[in-house]
């Protein structure tokens, strides 16, 4: 039971918002498939924005919720699925983005692919609750569409680009904020249903064997529910009995926003209303890590979570894992 | 002082080992330079071997050596710099080249470039102490062959390949194993003096604009160690003084292998002997993250440390971030 809690949170969009029109003109394929089976109306793609800019952009909006300034953060965590740069890594970049050159704030990232901010969270909640870090930004900055393979309707018609940044620190003695249970699992008879295969040293960018498809996202939709729906009623059990209570007393689910079959699996199975279940993929896409913790943040905007409410924090991630965090906010 | 201990190590190096002549031939440089200025005769380099498998033959050696079975690891902390894969992330692929894919064992990266190892096994005392985890294995693997550019002769004679497994458990009772001190700074100023610009996001691997070289490291070495040496008086003497020790005290002081003149500077700065201070870089070269924990292997297996002695991990990564922790063996 971390005594942590959320402070401030921030988003950022790009600039380009891309209609599901363009990319089904683009591939030819019928008008209103996008949101019929992807479940994706709109999405935004980035044009000279970076994952630092973004990131940045979040994280300024984040502190200024949270009415601190820079010096206040023990330390940047990155914690995304997608990157600027191969070397170095992406929390670094947006402490540059920033301005704060030298200012020395420890920065590192976590990946979990979908999953990076949910074990982001977890892990900062052990530092901060063992006084090794008090205020920390977790950031999730991601840009899918420069890895998309539109012959694949899929993950063509799915994925999107954007940023949030959390800004968490140790509840004070009168709060009750906390984390209740988490937990995850990593099952990687799945690890390749979810994949860019290219571009890394499996397939190296000089490699001469290498094709420009193989540097975009590959996704085997089916494989992967079948999987997650394998795993899910044993996790939800294990998760929500550390919790202490049933799911359907939780406030407000907010789940990766995977893919609308998905969503609309694991809410009916969970058997949670509309009201306690937080969707956005319809606006803005699967943003890779950065879809829950903008959903978050739009929870918070909303108002559609307050205070002393139980929160669970869902999804499945290329690995293929599966992870949950339920937290009082 | 978190009470945790190492239990096992494992480390595993490419079967081609390729000497510096090699290399010195094929950039067309003089015999022995490499030597000389890098402090590297010979490294290896992988030939069909991935990140994950070298990993995975790194993490069984590390198991067989803590008499562990894989059950008996409760998670797998990738933590490398570099990757088989963009998605997924490293340790998942450990799990799957181990044939444990339907295991569960949760599994997810940490990158701080050369670092990772240090920020791992730092994360993880934490939620070992807190008692998330009992039995944690990191492990990192890295590959940088793939990536060099041969107009470099800085980096190009530097970088090697290979990787190295850690496991980690709570100390018992009688045990004195724990860690004394930790500590991280990032300085973004330096962020691109270490880079691989391209195969993310800021230059993709589809980018008409980008050339062959732009998927290779460039290392500006002086820049580096400029800032290094800036930073690190301060930085050992807050180390330090967490400790409660001096350095002359340290039983060892395993470095990141940067570079050998990084390492010569470090060594005549911090007045150690050289039983203090652990070099392998002459046969191994840089192997990035992977460069630590090889290095600790090495000394374990060489009997350069035993049981109740002080070590220390220090080491600068592309971020420019400077790490160190401070543990009793």
């Amino acid at each position: 039971m971390n005594k942590v809690r959320i402070i401030g949170t921030g988003k950022y969009l790009p600039k380009r918002v891309v209609l599901s029109e363009e990319i089904e003109e683009r591939m030819g394929i019928e008008k209103g498939w996008s949101l019929a089976k992807s479940g994706v109306a709109k999405r935004h793609f980035v044009e000279d924005e970076t994952c630092a800019y973004m990131g940045a952009r979040a994280l300024e909006q984040a502190l200024e919720n949270a009415n601190l300034k820079y010096e206040d953060l023990d330390a940047i965590i990155g914690a995304s699925g997608s990157y600027d740069y191969p070397i170095p890594y992406n929390s670094c970049l947006i402490q540059r983005e920033l301005g704060k050159i030298d200012s020395g704030t420890p920065c590192w990232d976590i990946d979990s692919t979908c999953l990076s901010f949910v074990t982001a969270l977890d892990v900062v909640s052990y530092l901060i609750e063992a006084g090794k870090y008090n205020t920390v930004a977790i950031v999730t900055s991601e840009i899918s569409s420069k890895s998309l393979n539109y012959k694949e309707r899929e993950s063509a018609t799915l994925l999107g680009d954007g940023a949030a940044a959390v800004i968490v620190r140790k509840s004070k003695e009168d709060e009750e904020s906390k984390i209740i249970a988490s937990d995850m699992e990593t099952y990687s008879k799945g690890a390749l249903l979810t994949v860019v295969k290219g571009g890394g040293n499996f397939l190296h960018p000089n490699d001469p064997n290498s094709k420009p498809e193989d540097f975009t996202f590959h996704m085997e939709g089916r494989e992967i529910l079948g999987i997650a729906f394998e795993k899910l009623p044993n996790f939800f059990e294990k998760l929500f009995k550390k919790a202490g209570f049933p799911v359907k007393d939780i406030d407000l689910m907010i789940p990766h926003q995977a893919s609308k079959v998905g969503l609309e699996m694991a809410k009916q199975y969970l058997g949670l209303s509309d009201k306690q279940f937080m969707v956005n993929i319809e606006t803005h896409g699967n943003c890779i890590a950065a879809s829950i913790p903008m959903a978050l943040h739009d929870a918070i905007e909303q108002k559609r979570m307050k205070r002393g409410d139980k929160i669970c924090l869902i999804g499945t991630a290329a690995g293929l894992s599966i992870g949950g965090l339920i937290f009082i906010y």
